[in-house]
């Protein structure tokens, strides 16, 4: 057990969609982005602050994406997130998004991030950190 | 030896790099995208034609993507795609993304994409296909 | 007067930001954009379904944008949008955006948009149409 | 006179279309500030290294834009970007679009953009600051 999920809906737009009529599938990396953000935000902690206070940042460093039914311009998608995996400098967030109406499953994302201190003057500069335990233990999260 | 290898080059603009001042990541899946639909010009295959001529389309069912080292505000990437593996109905492009100044290792990226048919009427209705084998024989490549 | 109006609140995501910290500017013309779509729903009238039943599209072919003050990664946008303007083959779309915690006036836009027939196979051969009665008496728009 | 113009291609990909198979209007915005940073490259001036060096950057507070033709997937505009008009603290950029094939009009914007010092700290407060005379003389303009 991980703790808790994130639930969101996101509603594809026209803009989020291609020539196919479907949303275009880079556009469902960037919902798995927010998503995280969100999910943090569910659990008190705001990744802007995380940034501007703490100088931590949470890059990701691998992502798997698996497309199972498109998503047509006018759908609504339902994004449930949750940490899947606590590393000691790294952890997997797992993202399951479905069609919100009939329930289809639609796509599944894992991302790798990683904890890192980045120097706003050498922005490339990442230093790995452990995650921190005050993040791990708002996630009720227990093993690696 | 599955043929040959397309190369472009991408400069990173100021609209697409985020708060931490690199590239937003989901960005590279967008050049990702873009990068398969140049390679399949430069053996020839429009894929605007493919899917207004023949109704073939090649979405994305399964995409990795490793990110190593930041790019930022100003860099230029270089791209080099090509595909990894032939399937029956399916087949992989890897893209291999590096500092176009440096070299350093950027990012990878593995799609496995399918080939489908798509009635514009109901965009959401795809019907796997076979390779047709004029593409697969275009890109000179023999077997899975 | 020209009827009512649509409003909807945006968060500005940390993806929608750029390296200065805030909305990248050509985010908000995505949201005006997908307001003007929210508008015409609001009123019964589905963008789609125009489009797929009656080969109808509402393409701009004027933007002007003012933008007064930032709104930053974290904050969220109140858009309210409502028609400006009817004339014979187009109308003017209006949206205010302000930050939704402080009131502050953000930016302002209006679209002018014109009604036209789009043959998807020649998607570039664009019609006018009279704006369609139906459409303006939903929004309970009288006068030019 | 106001000095020289920029040119560029852009070349529209199928992630830039929307369901109507033409490029998405946003995204259009995206090209033309995009534009603009290669306008101020010309010259010598990296807008990154104004923002970094002299914590100067250049926010658009009015935007113009008139569409006149489609661009469709595959089709590669043509931006001419210059200075238009230089004022004491603001100066307007001027870019006309045409499709780099048939010469045809595609769209106009005209950007008014502003000097203005941001505080990374407080990305909010922009404070105005008088065009820099070494900026206007590398465009060779003269006027107001």
């Amino acid at each position: 057990m991980h703790g808790r999920a994130n639930n969101r809906r996101v509603r594809i737009e026209f803009g989020d969609c291609d020539p196919a009529k479907i949303a275009y599938y880079p556009n469902f990396v960037v919902w798995v982005d927010e998503s995280t953000h969100h999910l943090f935000e569910s659990v008190g902690f705001i990744v802007h602050d995380l940034q501007e206070n703490r100088g931590l940042q949470i890059p990701v460093v691998d992502l798997n994406m698996k497309f199972f039914y498109p998503a047509g311009w006018g759908d609504e998608i339902h994004i449930e997130s949750k940490i899947d995996r606590w590393g000691t400098k790294s952890f997997n967030v797992k993202h399951r998004i479905t069609n919100a109406r009939s329930g289809e499953l639609v796509a599944e994302a894992r991302e790798t991030r990683v904890c890192v201190k980045i120097d706003p003057d050498h922005p490339k500069e990442l230093q790995g950190l452990p995650v921190p335990s005050d993040i791990r233990a708002a996630f009720g999260g227990m093993e690696g």
